[in-house]
């Protein structure tokens, strides 16, 4: 519960600015003995790139990694692993007009507010950038846990604004829209041109499954599973509401339709999501998050400065008109994130 | 990050089964020279007291608190409060019938399966019993914050199964339903006993507010308003989805819809629930909380037991109809637990 | 690091005062399905009870243990166990005449500074009282320690005042004064009577030792096994230095000589203590405790008071004269507390 | 208690090796608007940077360090700050020979026994080179202490080897060998320079202080500020015991001598070294650190390497010869961090 920490066993320390010269974290508490190079980190890191499709921010990171420090011999030494990630693509001067304005949206009232000096370059620290350093991260914890547990962290794009994405296959998922439908792929890519094309933003629903975890993991009262994957993710920044199993749903339903019902060949349903008082059943964990559109929009829009003076301004520089696409990967690596925590607790308790 | 304990510097660390001698909680951190007697955590405590309506269960708990330390002439001094509640109206044989029963909704199967011994009856530590420690901790943390900033926690029922109760205001508030419509009293309560007598559960859907809530409170990057609050809600048993502000239904808007405006009078809208870059806008803070059908419901059920035999059982003992409705006040105890610790940490930095 | 909060995956939380009702600890993270019974529990706590001989204070407590959760069928079942011991041979009295006095020595005055409200009968928070609570939490600890790992925590009394007492076999162990030596058992016996009968007190140097502790037990850079163990123990009240192998003594060896050779059949020396660069090495922990002489005295004393008047007043009540014997198994009892968080640490990187 | 963090509000995460590209440290949870250039970091860096006298390791690092992040306008912004050091003049070659080798009194042995992969050169993560995080941190930390509160940390090497050393005066330090004892200047360095001839090496003890500490600092039972204060520093490699006030020559006094009497114009000694009950008195915290002889001689040693086999070897590389007269900065530097974390947990409890 620290302000740029996450984790109790396996940890994480996050700092960095979006305009800064580098972004960066520390992973702490890490097993030794896991290979890892530079490339286990670029290609997770690339999976979360800006400026890989049309749909998507145009500006152009190479998100070049380096690893500072842990490895030895290509692998983990069980000693803290700092990777960098440099920023080359900025254009500061695309924030020259806005630096003393609140933008909508933005964290920009709240940070001034708290802090009084704030960078206020591209979002300074409140940037979606420092999300690179969490899938950065992932690199580590998503290949130790596949490779010690089989346990496998997926999603996709269930809705752009009000266009629902039925779910086909696994292997349909296009990587540009992260929707797992063939069809609906034009509908949606007109739609976003769309959106873009009148300088607006439309969130998106987005559905989560971690595959292949064992039964047990989380704890009772507090620290339940539910609400360390809760804490994770809320604190990626469109992210403004999260759903278990069929939370939302559910509370249409009776207890008797609710109940998962067990058998000797497992559960019959998951509306539970896979987690029962806070502790994994075993099924597949389900996690429905829903992100706000994108804050950054081109249309003119109206706020005040730090002088509470009334402003009209527009948004330069780039930004997806659908930040939830890209959101994706980084609530996959943020959930390897909870489930190593999780199992480095678990396999405290075996002898 | 503690299976049993909540908080960074104003802690809570909880115990206890339902069926056990008492439960309890111990207070650390806690501000010294707070007035406190029995009777102000009592007040707090009769609020989810069960038993006091037709429309939540019957068990008929006196819930007599008692506080063990930390209290010297009538207030705080500094140290630990420790205050417990016992457990009288205990029916334990209610249970023996399924003591190796994995009961459909209930944490049985995955406690079973983590713990390999566990204390079945009435849930034993998974039991909803236990939010009431937090309640009880809450006796202090509302009088605090209101007192000292004029923070208030509120709410009310906003949906039961499928039926949608509008709010028309807070005067209006009927404490046996915590519904906010004089209107729909009786369909609500015709709808309750209906579900009852057929031996079934319903779920909720419950609205939260935080007044008055200084700006600046909350984290960057991580440890943000809104990831804390998911934290400690999701760990109130039946909570299975979160909403901040306008989240679910704000996907489908456009982002010059969604962002909410600023002026020289302060914000036009409050879509973020009040909450920009996980940081409090001074706005009220606004969360929705979706709460599954109570698990126990008293049709016939299949099952396996712990032995992986087939079974066929009935739930005796007394439950809630409708968990939420007796929720709202615990969730509202956890919001003033989240905030207290957030308010002790942005005091840190005054000199 | 919580006021009243101990550990990472084991935690223990305490409360309580002196003269209180009960004193108590509850124990998060506990391992299923270790038998647990009121006796093993009052076993520990026996060892450090006042009032078994003339060497230490007459105050006579049963410290009859109460085990309130936790325990289902005689085995610890993961959830939390809080354990109580209530506090009958008060007598609040005696504390009268200096309800309103700094007592030289105790913390009396820093606890009204800082907290303004304080329960000054018999140190209220700040009694060694409450360190009962340890001893009832390592009747977990240690069980759990021994019997998966064969680890044992032992220690005796090696200096009371200015004897200094030579260890002579663990087989000679005297349980009322906590030497192991026997010729010198007279001779500290006179001492202490002499002292006590002056009505002052003594201080005492106590050496600690862990048996069968496993290579690689503690951390890097960061939380060493040397600073926690450290962190535990200056939390035992008259702890006032505390010394790992022949870390004193060792300023005046050469670097040739402090260096502990490792050869094919184990280390010749131990100056380190069994720890380099954080981590345990498989010998023995080699530990030594400095503990200032019991501030509570007969003599007439000289202070100020809440009112920053002079006073001259007298102690009564009943106190140790030397209260580093009786601390010796306060220590063990840390120290196991110490090794049971590390432990499950450790095994947290198990696959 | 992370393997590589420190603090609880006030955080630093650490990471590096000695013989890595670099060095670093984020810290979190830092206020606002302090200022902060390069140059003020450097100077507390070159404090303890090696190569500055005869008398230390000549291993000659610029220790040139940079601001990652945190920084806008010149002053703080409440976001992480990371601070790296490059590491440049590396002569890895020097451990070519020793690269199997357990050395005696390093960490070689356990790291290699937990990890089973140690980056061997200059002792990898467990080098007293990342000692030089801790320093560059506390530029921020002495800085905002002394600015808000008049707070000093202070020290003096007060033994060396066999040879004691007179404190005389805080204006006779002499900085290279950190002694406050202008006529023992020329014996300690013949002494120095004569166990650096023999290959040998040799331990210290040093006094601390900090001045100006507020009353009311630290915590009750757990907590407490003498716990965290031999936490912080036992982290520090070479450190072996640690006391507290006159706690070791303490056991020979009585109570009545030991107990620092209370009079209207404050305390008449300081016994207890500025700490009762955990609480700071508002009196000098006053400590004393035992520092062993560094572990690296050049004297032929013998030892056993990875594969279990005798060897015979000499360390090359470049090595202090008394490490304790570099250890003063960090150690006056880590009693900053201490310090830090407690005022802005104590600053808390104001409204």
């Amino acid at each position: 519960m620290f302000c740029n920490i996450l984790g109790k066993i396996f940890t994480i320390s996050c700092f960095g600015e979006s305009h800064g010269k580098v972004i960066g974290c520390i992973i702490g508490g890490c097993p030794s003995n896991i290979k890892l190079s530079n490339i286990d980190v670029q290609i997770e890191v690339n999976k979360r790139k800006p400026g890989i499709s049309k749909y998507i921010t145009s500006r152009k990171e190479n998100d070049k990694i380096k690893i500072l420090s842990g490895i030895f011999n290509k692998k983990t030494t069980g000693a803290p692993i700092a990777i960098i990630i440099k920023n080359n693509d900025k254009k500061s001067r695309d924030y020259d007009n806005i630096k003393n304005i609140f933008r909508p949206g933005h964290a920009d009232y709240t940070y001034w507010n708290k802090y009084k000096n704030i960078d206020f370059r591209g979002g300074g620290h409140s940037s979606g950038r420092l999300t690179a350093n969490i899938v950065s991260a992932s690199s580590i914890t998503k290949k130790y846990l596949f490779k010690n547990y089989g346990i496998v962290f997926k999603g996709y794009v269930k809705q752009i604004g009000k266009n629902k994405i039925l779910f086909e296959s696994w292997d349909l998922i296009n990587f540009k829209l992260n929707i797992a439908n063939i069809k609906k792929k034009n509908i949606i890519k007109k739609y976003i041109k769309y959106i873009n094309k009148i300088g607006d933003s439309c969130g998106a629903n987005i559905n989560l499954i971690i595959k292949n975890l064992p039964i047990g993991i989380g704890n009772p009262i507090f620290d339940k599973l539910n609400s360390r994957i809760s804490y994770y993710l809320m604190n990626i920044n469109a992210i403004k509401a999260i759903n278990i199993g069929n939370g939302i749903k559910g509370i249409k339903y009776k207890g008797s339709k609710f109940n998962d019902i067990i058998t000797k060949k497992g559960f019959k349903t998951n509306n539970s999501g896979g987690i029962l008082g806070g502790i994994s059943t075993g099924q597949d964990i389900k996690i429905s998050i829903f992100i706000k559109p994108t804050s950054s929009i081109k249309i003119p829009q109206k706020s005040i400065n730090k002088f509470n003076k009334k402003v009209k301004f527009i948004i330069k520089g780039r930004h997806d008109t659908c930040i939830g696409i890209r959101i994706l990967s980084v609530a996959e690596s943020m959930l390897s994130l909870v489930i190593m925590d999780f199992i480095l607790n678990f396999n405290s308790y075996k002898i």
